[in-house]
């Protein structure tokens, strides 16, 4: 997706070889039209698996996914963060850890917004080592319903999370593909030709 | 706003005279086409204050938040929240004080996205006691730029958030304004009169 590759060669911010910033359009301030036409570009992706909800997770998710469900007039759900849990009876969760932050958190869903018939597009704004989109899946699974794909706005391709999924079966579309970080940001190039 | 009051008749849950549970569209499961509705709402009723900027607080308030924006033509900005912050240079924070869960959160954004000659919208899902709207202010003012209104989506009038912040000279708009939970979801009458 060239508008958004564009905005992270101008406005990303590479602050090592593992880390990219992009708080000034996705995970702090938000360009709200960069959004809705990520939200068209999922939407356009996935059109042709009956999608019935977007599940994404607080908080940089929640701009993407929004659009997404938008443009596929579906529902989104959120899923929730939290350090540990209260054993809640009507809650689908899992773990997710992240690997930047050293950290486990629960994440959980409210059982009633995921049904068995469901077709469930994931949505996120980064995946590297694919821990909370496994972590979606996991909940996505528990509910009975189905993965019908994962969207992911930015996938560091040189981390594992994109190969893991997809050696997994899913569909994982990805909006910009970094293969590197080193010296400035580098795309994969098939996404290039594909896009272009 | 008629689909919004509509939504929370039929679909709020009222948990006890204070609480009133939106999650099936709005804080847990987001309806899109609802939120787009309300941001059209909040860029009809603000458009004349030359809005550079919208501010809203993680995770409920996005989805509005962006709506808003979007419909403004800026973009948005989240605060994020944390229970303890070390101290960042570069952040703008302010405390905010939940009565519901009692406990104190640090709310900060980043001083990039701020500007003094910034005039900001604050948006919010919820508007009770005022304290993260207020919070929300003081970051406003810390950054130097001025708070052109604030916008919510549910106000429960019956607390004292809306005096709280009229009071103090804001322009305060709420989508709808809640005078009372007990027996069901009353509206305030001045607002079903205007909105009919």
């Amino acid at each position: 997706m060239k508008t958004l590759k564009d905005k992270i060669r101008f406005e990303g911010r590479v602050l090592s070889s593992q880390v990219l910033k992009v708080d000034s359009f996705l995970n702090h301030q938000i360009d709200p039209r960069l959004m809705a036409e990520v939200g068209k570009e999922f939407a356009n992706r996935f059109k042709k698996e009956n999608i019935t909800k977007v599940l994404t997770i607080e908080s940089s998710g929640i701009a993407p996914g929004l659009m997404a469900a938008l443009e596929l007039e579906v529902p989104v759900v959120f899923a929730r963060k939290r350090k540990s849990l209260t054993l809640v009876n009507d809650l689908l969760t899992a773990s997710v850890h992240s690997f930047t932050k050293n950290e486990t958190n629960e994440i959980s869903v409210s059982n009633q917004f995921l049904m068995q018939d469901d077709r469930v597009l994931i949505i996120d704004d980064f995946l590297a080592n694919g821990q909370a989109a496994l972590g979606l899946v996991d909940i996505v699974k528990a509910s009975g319903a189905e993965v019908a794909g994962i969207g992911i706005v930015i996938e560091k391709s040189f981390q594992n999370g994109g190969s893991l999924l997809r050696e997994k079966g899913f569909r994982v579309e990805s909006l910009a593909r970094i293969s590197s970080l080193e010296g400035g940001v580098q795309f994969l190039a098939e996404v290039e030709a594909a896009l272009l």
